[in-house]
């Protein structure tokens, strides 16, 4: 079923979702108000854009013109939906497409910021595949695993711009390197906590085209106080 | 000036300290506290032992036996002090040597258990040294690096066996980067802020030799409250 929720009450984004589909979640919210938005940036690729939440977001935290990049058509008709009920098609343009082909056909060293919410699960001869197709593909690297993420982030980067992404802390270590490897230096991590005293269950990461080495770790971030509601700081995400 | 001063309070441990060289400091405690020790482990190394807080510390938590490898002769003077002032000569044994030659001449997968409080600073041309030796030599890597650390790991460690250290964020990526290289996998990590709200300025790094892939980060160690005071959980560390 189609329903339109809000996205972010003071600024009344709404956002279109299907509820048999795959719906936005705080992850995207959460990389949304991570990443690193200097001051003149033109262009931003959100890969893997869902119905749009991060470039619904990040048109309100910048002017820079915004490519959203889906592969499922149902899933790209609800972010042209989302799009147009927030009259932003002059800012954000969504593209039905795979990634890789996507990337093929664009030039180089074009854009300023990519984000991604990718999928989490490595696909082994042993998965075991949610029915819904939707969701397979936005939950397992079936379309994109981390090798093809870095090295498409590698080549529409210009020099020194950034790639920021939210996994889960047991991919940590293959982020790290995927990006050295694709000369992506990882720049800022944030590790969010769903309560206090909790293991860590999901991470922010952000690297820089051909930056130098040097990491800077963010305050911890945790979602849920001791009665289960949000904290502070993520209200403070969707009041903004 | 040797002073003796108490390492854990409740059990009475006391540590050898010189006021000019290098005294123990939170690194080591927060790393002996850190480290996983299972049971029945036989053999641990601290590499760069200093004037021994890491075994002393561990052998209350432990039965193994301990080695500690100093290359600084004064240094390692204190740590003979501070084992024999606990009457732990028979648990732990302090060896001065460079590490370096100490690995060579040892033979291979011996130790369940490494750790080490490492120097932090890359020697590069542009290197301010310290005038002390004492302190340039905890301090730069210029006896022992990460690669060195993570080569002397991994022969020295049975497989599944486990290296522990503590660091500085900017360098992480270096290490988990100098660890996989060595075929040792980064399972367990923990970041250490000083305050809330502030940025991480100390990492807790766990990996095994030969270990499968995938990342733990535990809860998030604060160091102290708005009063300047040790939070409750670092005071346990010195209550035991």
């Amino acid at each position: 079923m189609e329903v339109i929720n809000y996205l972010l009450g003071y600024k009344g984004l709404k956002i279109v979702q299907n509820t048999d589909m795959f719906n936005f979640s705080l992850d995207s919210v959460l990389l949304a108000n991570f990443v690193s938005l200097n001051k003149g940036i033109g262009k931003i690729l959100d890969i893997g854009c869902g119905n749009a939440p991060i470039p619904l977001i990040l048109s309100t935290k910048t002017d820079a013109s915004i490519t959203g990049v889906e592969i499922q058509s149902d899933v790209y008709d609800l972010a042209l939906k989302s799009v147009a009920l927030n009259c932003l098609d002059d800012r954000i343009n969504i593209v039905n497409a795979d990634i890789n082909d996507f990337s093929a056909d664009c030039s180089s060293d074009c854009y300023d910021v990519i984000t991604c919410n990718p999928p989490f699960f490595k696909v082994t001869t042993g998965s075991h595949f949610n029915n819904s197709s939707y969701k397979l593909l936005a939950r397992h690297e079936v379309c994109l695993n981390l090798e093809q993420l870095f090295k498409i982030s590698r080549k529409l980067l210009k020099n020194g711009g950034v790639v920021a992404i939210v996994h889960r802390p047991d991919r940590m270590i293959d982020i790290f390197c995927e990006m050295r490897r694709n000369n992506i230096e990882p720049k800022r991590v944030r590790f969010i906590y769903p309560k206090v005293g909790r293991m860590c269950n999901m991470i922010l990461v952000e690297g820089s085209k051909n930056g130098k080495s040097g990491l800077s770790i963010l305050p911890p971030l945790v979602i849920h106080d001791d009665n289960g509601d949000y904290t502070s700081e993520v209200m403070k995400f969707f009041e903004e």
